[in-house]
């Protein structure tokens, strides 16, 4: 079965974004040139996020097409057209994830936050994670992990530093 | 001046401790052998709690001394008397402890969490932080970084792989 994942930045208070919906402390994190994104990236074929990070990505991309050759799986109560590589779905997340899991293909990533994530993680849907850690608090804003009946432990596969950021790439234990 | 710090371990959701209190979650985190404990205080000489700690503590030794040889401040409202490296103290957190910095000394460790943590964050008084990362989502429990009008960026000391825990050291800029 197809792995479902999480990979992006928080702040160490663990927030995706500031309470302005802001990155602009992610901008100003020296990666010292490096990246794990396009090894990580090589391995999904399937993004699935929320209404507003597919607005603020299309917005990002002046409309256009945005991680182009993956398929877009975007929850959304009232969205209902939109490119080619784009679904649109609304419905209990995890009964809709279980379904896509089934299907061929690579891993699938949730690029939103907290609202597609929580109940994927209370349903134990949640396979690995890569976080890259980010040395500032933020004090308020998007939190990546939401309150919720969950437990979780891993086995940490690699810690990787580049420049000031720190990623923890994490694999559910016993999956 | 001396420094006031934390130091110690989280979720990676950033729980201190679970809905009960409970700490097994850390205790099952394999660290290897390794600990970067003695190191730090050795240049400790002030611990910093609030009574809900302070009691914990005392409960583990079963009354005796904890952290013997070091000065011991505990931030209650009801709690008057204890052993003589114990004084107790209520009023604001920051003008209190910035008291404290200007006595000679080594470094003040914030040993709870929130409550004590977060005024000293809102006024901009904390220099360091130590945090052990356990690769463990709790769902729920104590936060260590309770939410509060701050912002920090820090520098990335180091990084130190214990086993399972993923320690980072950091440093204010610009202090």
């Amino acid at each position: 079965m197809r792995k479902i994942v999480f990979y992006g930045a928080v702040s160490l208070d663990g927030y995706l974004t500031d309470e302005k919906d802001g990155l602009q402390w992610l901008f100003d994190t020296d990666v010292a040139g490096k990246s794990t994104y396009e090894a990580f990236e090589e391995n999904v074929d399937t993004l699935v996020m929320g209404r507003t990070t597919y607005e603020a990505s299309k917005k990002m991309v002046d409309g256009g097409s945005f991680y182009p050759g993956k398929e877009k799986l975007i929850f959304s109560h009232t969205l209902q057209n939109g490119d080619i590589e784009e679904t649109f779905v609304s419905g209990d997340v995890p009964t809709i994830m279980s379904e896509y899991q089934k299907k061929p293909g690579q891993m699938i990533w949730i690029v939103g936050g907290g609202g597609i994530l929580q109940p994927l993680l209370e349903a134990e849907q949640v396979d690995e994670l890569w976080l890259q850690i980010a040395p500032v608090l933020l004090g308020s804003g998007k939190r990546l992990f939401e309150k919720g009946n969950y437990r979780y432990r891993f086995d940490l596969v690699e810690v990787t530093q580049m420049g000031e950021l720190t990623e923890l790439h994490l694999r559910r234990k016993n999956k």
